[in-house]
């Protein structure tokens, strides 16, 4: 493995971990039977976070376990490129990388996704893999809710995270981020919760909220309910409907920008690092809010699962007002 | 899945079965690393070969297992359009298709493989699945010394294949494709030995006799010596070098044509092929091994893993003496 | 050629016969002045029926006459990969491959198509290449108005074909698609009316209503009319306003799925396979038109000729309602 | 340097002068960032218009100063495919083409452009390089203000062209262009003033009216405005709200037509070969704003930067009424 | 069409006529069958030479009949682009462009050609086609021996145009080219026959030398039979071998230069041009074959049909002395 | 831009500075003049080295100037991914990227370069940008002769560097590395000369001590005198014959590798890398001469410009002893 600039980690912004998969895609308009070739993606909602932060000037890293094969190297150059530091990433022989093949569809077609990740070596995470120097170095600790889904182990590595975020004074930030190809709403409920309550600050979809916790209404209602279930900020998206926060001695809410969609996949996750980069700064949360709506708005607009913007473009967006979707 | 026209089976000419992967390639030049798209083969021994039978104006069947998935009707797709009877073969939900990633090398760089095919749908094939009735319908059985690496129940089922055929009449030709990867000489050698002494015809490399059976010296000499131990016909296969078969009443030798390669797998499976076609038809061994050998040095002018070449094709090359390795 | 599976002609549900072609068509959004490669496709209207067919679980076989070229082989492979038998069809030397360009456009730039087929293959086959065995070991026999626009000996193929057809009981359903590229309204409308005479189901666009027959009104008073005209059952297409039929003791209509159109070609040979689908399985009118429907709508959302989908995907979109497109 | 067929200048429609540049363009959809290859087009807004006006069988004739690189034939051969002639134009060693890059964008994400064209061969050219018996042959002169902008003796070089122009009698066209990457609007209005005032013909759009001349209001408001101010004939161009004219004594309006654009680039330059073409040929002034809108929103769905249409087609789409943007 | 800047044409140095198609290539190394896309190149013996020819600083014409499609305008395109005159040719509707498809092969399997020329638009050439003013304003006249094979009417315009040349004392080069898809050496021979005698230079390759007219030996050998036959100068072309010229004063011969081989269409086509091109300018027959095979070397060594390269390449190819091919 | 992970700079084990440009390449086997598209790939000897470097496991940072376009943080991406730490590197506005436009040839035509790098951002590099605190942190200078031919102030920079890196205690090494298109041997040599004189380490081409340095003799020679004239080790590569080195008390020497080339472009710097690699490991230098050379075979056989290998393989290479070239 080629050598980690930073080795002996320096002061972090954020600490994040979790799966990335190599995604297969067929090539626009393609469906899978037809195609002769695949594009290859690097994908995990952790990474996308991570990546952005970086982007925007944040220092950032990402802990996973890769295989020590071509397509394990591939996945950690693509995260390292912008500018995120990988070296706590565990590189195993004998292990296999996670994949998932995508088809993009067109109405009245879905586009369709068929995970192949399991036994992956990221799915073999466990506690004691965790780089602890690295992670108490760092100001902020973000998980999703994919995470804990894969493993047994995974799921005890993100609690011994959280554990030793909290002696360390690390504000926790927990994207629920459900999966339905990969459990019940049910089984995502029991395993979440303790993650949600332990969160400073949860990131939740509004479809989410209603089907894995039954609360109801819009994105604000939903946030302010949320809120007092579990105590920290809680922020609810809800796609072109924007967005909405409650915390503790504060509520906000923000629009979505107009957008033509070049792919779907990773504005979730731009949202929360836009989010989670203007609070590490001290702005308000409604700031936060916008902020995260517009680069994840950004996002929409680019191929791939990360927003690959510049600060500039971001503030931009804001300045201009762009064209915020009134009703 | 769609129609398949011959369910009820017709008479057929050979029936073989196996795994067929989707084969991930990085283009030309590139390393893996490197690549953003990856090139999709259909990749497998047996069906190579019977893609070249029903070429050749063969009626060949192949049965597998594949995932109800894009990727298993692809695999599907390929084989078939090429006149393969794919009848027989299963597909089944929530299961995953075989894949390997593929690197082409340049001297001093060799191509390498990265096996990616536990838990593959194929390696799940049991005895119980065999479409006994339509084996039953055909001429001539073709097994490969890779399907009994893939899972006990596929070894299981090999056997069960060649004990039906033995009932029926069939004759059985076996390649031992040893593939190191997959398994030790020793575990290969203690598997495969049954299948070498059950088969009428056995294709082995040069290499594979000396690595797994320790027979050594030229191919000729190579072939009578495992005809001797194993009763069958042997025909062993030794690169540019040619191949050389032993039989009961006959032996035989042809040398290989001149070749610029442009994809070296399947080659074998080609001379397989060939040389199974001019057996059915009643040729002379020392015709089959000339006829096998202009089909591999066609196949090897050929992107893929299969012989898409027309029967004129291989007989012009005879015809011509294509140009002979002479030394 | 390569062995075809069933050359003893099982029982086939659907025998359909005509030209397919390939097409050549410049890589959007190129113009063909611009394109340094063309796209291939294989293209015609029966065997866009007899695919989607076959996909559907129907046995189904399409017979034509190719030329023994790598062109004419390339096309056989691409209709047989889907599971159609072709095992009825001729491979003849030195013919030519009926070709055509395509150049798609964009407001307010039309698509235009450029025939390149006069003296193909198929533009000469003639009744006595009718493979008269498996045509009638089939229960339906499905033709469309471009095939008699080939030639004489075409058009008398298909007379051919209709009167064995009545000799063995089969269902013979016609689908006008009137080609202008091919032939005027005066001569279409001569040459095809003994069809629609003959014909059990006719398929005919409402534009081709009007303008070949004189027949106009929506799409419900066009089968009326037409059925009253003609004696079977009348199935009238009108693009994104649905589709109407008028039988014998029943009438019915249907709406379009709202889509988003990746490739317009094949739909309406699409909507014609779902029908007789359904027809085939005993299903009411009602249903087979939705069934069409969905099914066209599907096919409009996929790059190329033929409705790539399982009968998986047809039944939800019919389940969810779809998005109907009301009015 | 190839022949060009008609050294001694024949007698020509338009002469007309000017840089172009080899445009590298980031794969649609993908950022430059993301980009492992760029399309290259040719891109010129006086090319264009020669390109367009040969097309509709005008006798166009470009000048310019290319490098004698590969660069600069690949341009010289991109102009002269279409029957531009090139004959006057220069090849000179050492000297670099001017590039830029492009990346499209997608809402809310702009396209943005990054020049690279300092100290091209062609920001050198100087008056003693025009080509004067050819411009003298030629009936009409057209220029544009993004030739003055890229250096002082580019400027004196149309002011040559110019004086050339007066002489022999040729109408002067010129094409405002305003381009905010090379100078600030003060400096454009200085320079671009004499040019204003010396045509016979000014193409300008509606926002450069208000931006470098401000004169607001609707187009026709803004046309008369400036033909008050400069005394010759003003066409202004207001996107899809379409084109107004003022000249002597006549005055004309179009709509524009309904587009889904493929590419911006060019249109405006597509416009004013329209309009000339119909000017050259007579036609009213209103008859001339017709075609200059229908060959712009054919060029609209043309990907590149020229209009690669046949005259057929600009008059069919003028006869069909195409889909007249109505508010 | 668009306009040619030249249609009172300026003096010539070279006219040439015959047909240009459209190459349709599978991309290396795929067979036709295995091809989702196909190259299209153009391609013609004569358009070789002209743009050869074009591109040393000629004044080449090439004259034709092309379907006013935009195939025929890409063919045209392609040709003017390196600086050719076509303004001599015809544009007629509703009829078709002559193709061919290629499949490159690889030892030992051969490249593969499959003509679809039959009735094209070239193939109708008539000797009231000839732009006779254009003829009689060149110095020399190029024909070859496909045009003969391709219909009695271009057979006689080649013969017209002979006739013309010889009026307005023009030199005449034919080259034989012998095609064995057209038809058979009697057939040829028997119409080629009278060019040969006809001439005031004949290209021949070595193989048609003998299979054409029995003509035998090396091909210095071959050059002074086939001149005591013929009259004209004579000059054989032997591949590797190098080439031999024969003269009423001169004989001369030349080695071929050490290529690799990127494609082997138009060398022959590239050497003919470089002989001319010095023959032109009065050089002695030794520096002529010389220029030919530096040029054809060049030619071997680049992608589609033409001889893209510069004067300065050949000739600093001819000053290394190359890397001449000794034995 | 982005954040870098180690802002306070670690210890380091390499610092290099240097241009590296966006290589525009034609597409495989076509000449610039054919091409639609480039390929992109970012080039540079330092930024070679400092990949090679870190993929073995070396701590390497890189300095640069880049334009804070989509350009330079595509180059910036680049580096990076391969973790190197560029966090030294400035971003400025407003410059523009060096770029080179590659032809690859064939014989008898060569690969030829155009470069498009004058007044690019990183010839503005100025001694006042040097990150002084990282490169005291290192213990190893690398530089090449590329640099000081870009600019005077370039030239500055590196004497800067050395200077630094001499009150640091670092080992500096150089890489002559003339390119003849930046500027003449006379040139060269005046400037480098005090680079040769300063260096622990210089490498250089044989023909290169030839052309510059006037020593001639084989490369043991050539490296035995120039140790003489310089003081430091002294380290001759001569391509295919292999490389000689020669220290105060030591010499050695290597051969090369057989290989069959992909892309030549950083094979030199590849070398250099390996051999870095070990001195900075204490081993002698004929196991860093191996270890370079086998480092460079494999470079040759990947394409683009850095050495995209692992430890193994270079491991494995030298273990098999490869298959060295002998004569």
């Amino acid at each position: 493995m080629p050598f980690e600039p930073s080795a002996p980690p320096p002061l972090l912004d954020v600490f994040t971990l979790g799966e990335s998969m190599v995604r297969l895609t067929a090539p626009s308009p393609l469906r899978i039977e037809q195609a002769a070739t695949f594009e290859a993606y690097v994908a995990g909602a952790e990474t996308n976070v991570a990546v952005a932060l970086a982007r925007l000037g944040k220092r950032a890293a990402w802990f996973s376990r890769l295989p020590d094969t071509p397509l394990g190297r591939l996945a950690a150059n693509f995260v390292r490129q912008y500018g995120v530091d990988v070296s706590g990433t565990l590189f195993v022989p004998e292990e296999r990388m996670g994949l998932y093949f995508l088809e993009r569809g067109m109405p009245p077609r879905p586009s369709r996704v068929w995970y192949d990740r399991a036994n992956s070596a990221a799915s073999r995470l466990k506690p004691s893999d965790l780089p602890l120097e690295q992670l108490a170095a760092a100001r902020w600790l973000h998980l999703t809710g994919i995470t804990p889904a894969l493993s047994p182990s995974c799921e005890a590595t993100c609690h011994a995270a959280i554990s030793h975020a909290r002696t360390h004074g690390l504000t926790f930030s927990f994207d629920v981020n459900y999966r339905s190809l990969l459990w019940s709403p049910q089984q995502a409920r029991a395993t979440l919760m303790p993650f949600c309550h332990a969160a400073d600050v949860v990131f939740i979809a509004s479809r989410d909220a209603a089907a894995l916790f039954e609360v109801t209404g819009d994105a604000a209602q939903q946030a302010e309910r949320l809120h007092q279930l579990w105590g920290g900020s809680v922020i609810v998206t809800d796609g072109a409907n924007g967005a909405a926060a409650h915390a503790q001695r504060d509520a906000a809410a923000c629009k979505a920008f107009v957008v033509q969609v070049v792919e779907r996949v990773g504005a979730g996750d731009a949202f929360a690092a836009g989010v989670i980069c203007r609070l590490l700064e001290g702005a308000p949360l409604s700031d936060a809010l916008s902020f995260g709506a517009a680069l994840a708005a950004l996002k929409l607009s680019i191929a791939g699962d990360v927003a690959l913007v510049t600060r500039q473009e971001v503030e931009a967006l804001i300045a201009t007002g762009g064209t915020a979707l009134h009703r």
